[in-house]
């Protein structure tokens, strides 16, 4: 057996490189969080790269998804292997095709990054509902929990399609799994190759469309033949679930990983038992050790093929000890007796007459962050209350159907370091964090994880990366929030967001900030500094902004970061991190020329010399949280709904607060509440070099720049700060204007600035703080 | 109370008319079978029919049904009231929106003739494919099993999404419903309006999208609300069932009849009960009152809300005394452990610990007829086997879960008079069936059904017309395969279809024919002599082809017809029925002048007088059946599946016989073996008139007709039948021609007669037996 390939990659990139090894067409069209499986294909493609065939994927964007799923019809009815790729509202446009590709008992297979369907609000984020609403498809259905599984399901689906003649549909959890990074075995296409069944093969062939023995297909029935014709295929579903085991069987072999239909994880006389499908699962798992660890009798049971549900294999995965099992659904279908699982499950014990109590819940709708205390919390009904039909992971104070969640506990394996970044989206934390992930997943043999959690706003809005580090797979499947190494790289998030909350004691906490000394304590909460100094916290802080701005790295301080990063965490030793990160500055820069080389390593050497240890004073420890001031003034939406979304705090939103918005109607004119002051440098204008062109203001990306006019009698009465400048241009006699900023929307990002034609710019940038502190004044 | 009004409509007639009282906007596009529902409303708003708000429905007909339904949804949130009207692949368009509108909250009502999906093949025909595959999107579903619930449930709708603030979807089957002709009691929009709750409304168009008060929505929400603001939609799922509770009761206050979510008929100590939906449960009536009448402990819950499924009203419906119940779904979905009502029901049963048997079974795909025998084998079958998971109706010898199905059971009323007509597809059978219909049900106290079965063909194709009438309502949702009258229209059908075989003993049979003594004889089969003798058939036949020629009708000779159904039938006085269908021609014809008005009036008189009984010689009954011969040359779909389906008894075809077409490929070149012979008239050609211009060929809509060239050779080489002419024209020097025409193939549309430019027509239309005669000779 050849020597095994581990490389770091997302669920997409596993699910699409595998796919690429039996795939000859594929037809596709781009939709969140599928699409960089569909790049993926077409840059391999493009740069020649084969398939277990000897022949590149052709890809084909059509239209839309509904035209995606047509053409890939079209391929397999031509004899061809096609596959694509889809998420949510796209795949509610492929369910007409798939009954025909199913009808037509054609090997298609589509990889799914499951995500919500848009009913109150869209939303890009992961659940279940796009792929249950596809149950009724006659395809099969084939579950993936973590970016391993997306490459060994991955291959199964294809396999199994072409052996069973039943198109597959393979889903992993959109943005979870599907943007989650790990360290994973890369299968090998020759051993793809070698597992292929040809026979199945040529009769897919033979039975294609070809001029040289033409046949008819896509007919129109009546009602004498409809029934009979259409209950023909039950042989080949019959046997499609021994088709998927086998080739479990040989993935597992091939492996050493051990796949089954339902795999059973835990205590063998478990009495309580979850089942689950999809990223759950690895939070389950690490629950199930934990609590068995503890004594407790409790599994899971992780499903991997859903369609054709096999009733024989489920039964025989459930201990025979079991008193209650649960079904955890992460999709929620307003007026059904349960949620899709949950009926099978039922239909599969009442059928049986298994004695076993059943109990259904719905957890992670949207990508909510499903954590081992919910999962604990789930074992808990099971052994207290019993209550059905439940929600974990929100706090339901309207139809009381959620469960109380404990405390959170660590379930992750003993030699896993966990760290979090808190940045600035577009400020090069993430790719940094990716670098980070890859220096050490590469160069040693730790296993890496790595989720980004992007809120709304993209470019300017805040990213939190959630990195582990260790020497054993990475079940946990969902976010950092109790970490050995914390960093935020924007010091103006120490006022908005409740940081220290998320350092373990004895902990590292770095600061990227210009504040030093009196000015850094005057700037931390009580609140941080009593975490700081009861969990024996290691404060390091660092002015990365003004390394990078004297460097001349203007505002990328990513670089310099990564280097405390390395320096503080001790995830590697620390002379052979600089070497590989000045390896990979090489790498990347050396065709940008030797200057811009030659900054990125002395970022990385300032990153380490700069470093600047903080002694937090033990009185730290007495102090007492502020208590939020809450404006009594504000609306009702904005004090309960916006300013904790603000606040990262939008999970402890009750229910209760959208009893008003069930409907998903929302209030206008929120945006004015929301005032973030994210640049560390904005722009002031001077009245003197302005122009009056306007382009400032035309160019300003956050409508934070907005010219005023004036009437001279307005210009008089304004405040003597209100500045203004008499206006130039016909019609334009007898104004006066002013350029206002209002520098808490402000960005940061400089196009102002650049734009401005006056001579000398009449807008500069300077520290936010700074100008805060004048207008306070 | 006002009168009651009863008139003969079919349900999509019964939907589309209530749903006129509620609807301010319908937003659509038209797909069999549930077209007719948009064209309804369309005509009444154009003739300024008003809704119980005293304005004309707005319709618009969108580019397919994807926008039909955006359109709704953008119609419901500027607050209109906003109604569609889908089925099949239409539906799967409206997935994606449907979603959203029941996020939204909006009232809007679909009205759907649920029909199959297309997947082996494409069916026109109806099951719960469709709808079934709504059942996630958050709609609330009601099922109507009759034209009158049609109306009834329509209002129910309507009604309760106002009130309670869900989207409702409304169906009942495809054709078996939709286009199903029954006297209903039509409901007052005057009563319609006092039951609107007026305040539900006001909040809704307060809630609208208004310039005057803005208000967001669909919004993008992320993994930290949603969830939560999902969840806030429980208490309107939860009040669902009660609105639409409360709605049936005002309805069954006002009309006498009794619904619930889940009404129960049959023995209240049943220990077998059948839970269904749509059209089936009118045949399961009558097979629980027949089988309760034999002292059988029978039963039927039949599903009116299907979503959302209300457990305790369910579990409030099945009698105490019930041992074993049967879910029976009339869809399939390959790969499910059981289909959707299977698993609700098993769900319901688990959770609350009710000691009941449960089985399932599919029947009844894409309209497949089902009987009252198959109900009694569903019966049967919680008696003896219990087998689960089994399919009625078809013969599965392949994975053998269908059940066997006894002899046919009559079951429908006592006073009802059922007839059963034999015609070719635009002979005009079915409007005269429908008139007739009309005359009974308008000036009687009767009740009428009428369905009309069509194959594939279309013009020209099969008619078969089923019609009941009876002093009772008719439940039979079941064609009529066992009449007190019989008519075949064409005498040609004799050779082909059993017909005999559904006449009554001592009922009426009544033959469209040119044939008399010796050649009648000569031409009836062994088999309909001995069932006419048998069963003492009263045999009648008349020559309405020849009386329509002679009055100048052509070949509309379906007035002649009719009135010979009326005198014999008995179903109306004679002289009471004459009247009717003269004022009917009257009315009807009248604009087109008298001559065409005393040619119709004539037909029926000569209906009536030129009537022919025919004595059956007591010997015929002992004739022996003849055996059909089997050609052995013939390829095995054409022998297996051909054949048996243009004799009308593809019912019949058992599973096996696909198995090699599962995948819905089937063999090209088959309309080769499929020779009608319908016509009762084709062309002759006439070398000597010919002037070789081929119009007729072109002409020719059955291509029956086709022109062959001969080289000199050629044409002294042929047989002294084939009859040839020299070619005229530049390039065809040397070759001679032939007009061939394959005379069963032929429609008999004369097309090719009117469109010959020769002199005195190279072509002229002579009676298909002639020719046929003359081919032997």
């Amino acid at each position: 057996m050849a020597e095994k390939v581990f490389r770091s990659m997302d669920g997409n990139e596993a699910a699409s490189y595998i796919s690429y090894a039996f795939t000859e067409v594929a037809t596709i069209y781009p939709i969140t969080p599928s699409s960089p499986m569909a790049a993926h294909v077409d840059e391999w493609s493009a740069h020649g790269m084969k398939n277990i065939f000897g022949s590149r994927v052709k890809l084909m964007e059509m239209q839309a998804e509904a035209g995606a799923c047509g053409a890939l019809q079209g391929a397999c009815e031509a004899g061809s292997l096609g596959t694509t790729y889809t998420s949510s509202q796209g795949l509610m446009l492929m369910i007409p095709p798939m009954y025909r590709i199913a009808g037509l008992q054609l090997p298609a297979v589509m990889h799914v990054a499951a995500r919500t369907v848009a009913s109150i609000s869209v939303s890009i984020f992961g659940d279940h509902q796009d792929v249950m609403a596809c149950r009724q498809t006659g395809w099969a259905q084939l579950a993936s929990s973590s970016v391993q599984e997306c490459m060994d399901m991955g291959a199964v689906a294809h396999l199994s399609a072409i052996k069973g003649h039943v198109p597959v549909q393979h889903f992993f959890d959109g943005f979870r799994t599907s943007h989650e990074i790990q360290k994973i075995e890369v299968l090998d296409f020759v051993d793809m190759a070698k597992l292929v069944d040809y026979d199945e093969l040529k009769k897919f062939r033979d039975r294609a469309l070809n001029p040289e023995h033409p046949t008819l297909r896509n007919t129109g029935e009546n009602d004498d033949i409809f029934f009979q014709h259409r209950e023909a295929c039950n042989p080949v579903y019959d046997a499609f679930p021994g088709v998927v085991e086998g080739y479990m069987q040989k993935i597992s072999e091939l492996t050493g990983r051990d796949y089954k239909l339902f795999n059973y994880y835990g205590a063998p006389d478990a009495e309580r038992v979850i089942i689950a499908m999809g990223s759950v699962c690895g939070a389950a798992r690490e629950v199930v050790e934990y609590l068995t660890a503890h004594g407790e009798k409790v599994g899971l049971i992780q499903v991997h093929l859903y369609r054709p549900f096999s009733m024989k294999h489920f039964l025989d995965a459930i201990p025979a000890s079991c008193k209650v099992l649960t079904s955890l659904d992460r999709t929620k279908e307003p007026g059904a007796l349960g949620e899709p699982l949950y009926e099978d499950v039922s239909s599969a014990l009442l059928e049986s007459g298994r004695k076993v109590k059943l109990l259904g819940g719905r957890y992670g709708l949207s990508s909510k962050d499903t954590t081992p205390a919910q999962i604990k919390a789930v074992f808990d009904n099971m052994a207290g209350d019993q209550k059905n039909h439940f929600t974990v992971g929100i706090n339901d104070d309207v139809t009381f159907r959620s469960l109380p969640v404990g405390e959170n506990i660590v379930t992750s394996g003993k030699s896993i370091i966990s760290c979090k970044f808190w940045g600035l989206g577009s400020d090069g934390t993430v790719g940094a964090n990716k670098n980070s992930c890859k220096i050490i997943g590469d160069n040693t043999d730790q296993y890496v994880q790595a989720y980004f959690q992007y809120d709304a706003k993209k470019s300017g809005g805040l990213t939190r990366s959630h990195l582990r580090f260790g020497h054993e797979p990475i079940l946990s499947s969902y976010y950092v929030t109790m970490a050995d190494f914390v960093a935020c790289h924007k010091q103006s998030y120490m006022h908005s967001y409740d940081i220290l909350s998320e350092v373990k004691p004895s902990g590292i906490f770095l600061l990227n900030t210009r504040w030093k000394g009196e000015q850094l304590a005057a700037n931390l909460t009580n609140r941080t500094k009593r975490l700081l100094a009861e969990r024996n916290v290691q404060f390091y802080t660092i002015d990365a902004t003004s390394i990078a701005e004297e460097i001349g790295l203007g505002n990328r301080t990513s670089t310099v970061l990564q280097a405390a990063f390395f320096k503080l965490s001790g995830v590697l030793p620390i002379d052979e991190a600089v070497k590989h990160m000045k390896d990979a500055v090489v790498k990347t820069f050396s065709r940008k020329g030797e200057k811009i080389v030659n900054m990125n390593l002395t970022a990385i050497d300032r990153g380490l010399e700069d470093l600047v240890r903080i002694d937090v004073p033990a009185e730290w420890a007495v102090l007492k949280d502020e208590t939020p001031a809450v404006d009594g003034s504000l609306p009702g939406f904005v004090r309960d709904v916006l300013i904790p979304m603000n606040r990262a705090a939008g999970d402890s939103i009750p229910v209760s607060v959208f009893s008003g918005n069930s409907d998903g109607i929302m209030p206008v004119g929120t945006a004015r509440y929301e005032k973030r002051g994210v640049a560390d440098n904005v722009p002031v204008w001077d009245a003197d070099k302005c122009i009056g062109c306007n382009r400032c203001s035309l160019v300003c990306p956050h409508a934070a720049i907005r010219p005023f006019l004036f009437t001279d009698e307005e210009a008089a009465a304004a405040p003597e700060s209100c500045v203004t400048k008499k206006a130039a241009g016909k019609g334009f006699e007898g104004y006066s204007y002013r350029i206002q900023v209002n520098v808490l929307d402000c960005q940061g990002c400089s196009s102002c600035v650049n734009v401005c034609p006056a001579k000398g710019k009449a807008l500069s940038m300077v520290p936010l703080d700074n100008v805060l502190a004048e207008q306070k004044n």
